[in-house]
């Protein structure tokens, strides 16, 4: 199988860290968002919508977003597991997974994308609603260092594709969308710190 | 357990049309959310972001997102099966209920809570970003009409997860939000026909 992949992209970066935690190598296809690869034809048919990354199986299946793209990977090979074992714990592990998604990601992709003057060209820009949505992504943070508090990880006591889709953003978007990730969430930097320095996350950026 | 459900938006439904095919029967504790019972403390307790459903466990887990709650019932109850039985399967029926959150249900949403007067008091409206949803929303609903024109599902050639996502969609926002759901889309209104008519579909909304 192959993976079509961006390097810059916080989506294809969770992907990659989830095949390293588990060590599996795939063949990977570079495709440059930034050169605008992604809009091309030979691109558009193996993913319509231009979505980075995609998964191509050996009998040509083409398998989109992220986390369906872990899924299929987990079914293959369990071990270490990301997504959960018992029934609780697979909802648990999907349930902060999809809110880091809806509730941190989206609002945080939306600043960017309706406020970076580099993102005009890809977006009919609103500024006011990237705004909105900033103060949104900003109430979610402090949350967040909230929810930290109490456990070492988004999910529970061990790391799961949730801290990898919360760590996939948190090293993206900041920079990008100029959010300031206080010295007063101990919580959250405290996580931060931890999920940036394992090998996996380390490898998918080639560190 | 009980299920803390509102019968009018289309999350909840998603869970009850899921929980019937499966035939299995919760408790539902009904949290209404036009007489804005989900901003209540009360409430707030279960599920922080006001967000319905929430599944509330014996041990008081709550389990959250509709589809964390689809993939619980699912462990427990595996038959019939609607979210996939080999790898490749599994990822193709959770690539597709993403698509139709994130491509269909996202800015058909957006488009409503943007643009209907009803939801000034919800949402920081910015109809220009609502309306630049619409024209998204429309451009997919004519791709999805494509998409349907060689499989009788959305994920393929049974009713699955990804089904009961876009059939929630589109039985609820076209009217509130002015979609047009045009003659001319005959694989859209042949599938929309048949999904209509499956008995959990009609017994998600008492009929």
């Amino acid at each position: 199988m192959k993976l079509y992949d961006d390097q810059g992209a916080p989506n294809p970066r969770r992907v990659r860290i989830f095949l390293a935690e588990k060590g599996v190598e795939v063949e990977t296809v570079p495709v440059s968002i930034m050169k605008g690869e992604h809009k091309q034809d030979a691109y558009r048919k193996i993913s319509p919508m231009s979505r980075v990354p995609a998964l191509q199986l050996d009998d040509g299946t083409v398998i989109l977003e992220s986390v369906s793209i872990c899924r299929y990977i987990e079914c293959l090979h369990p071990e270490p597991n990301l997504l959960g074992t018992t029934p609780q714990e697979i909802a648990q592990i999907d349930m902060w997974s999809r809110r880091m998604e809806s509730e941190l990601m989206a609002p945080m992709a939306a600043t960017f994308r309706h406020t970076n003057p580099n993102m005009a060209a890809l977006e009919k820009q609103v500024p006011e609603f990237g705004e909105n949505q900033r103060a949104i992504a900003n109430r979610r943070l402090a949350m967040l260092n909230d929810d930290l508090a109490d456990r070492e990880f988004i999910a529970g006591d061990r790391y799961t594709l949730a801290d990898i889709t919360a760590q996939c953003t948190l090293e993206f978007f900041p920079r990008l969308a100029e959010f300031d990730l206080k010295d007063e969430y101990v919580h959250l930097n405290r996580w931060r710190e931890a999920v940036k320095n394992r090998p996996a996350a380390r490898a998918s950026i080639g560190k």
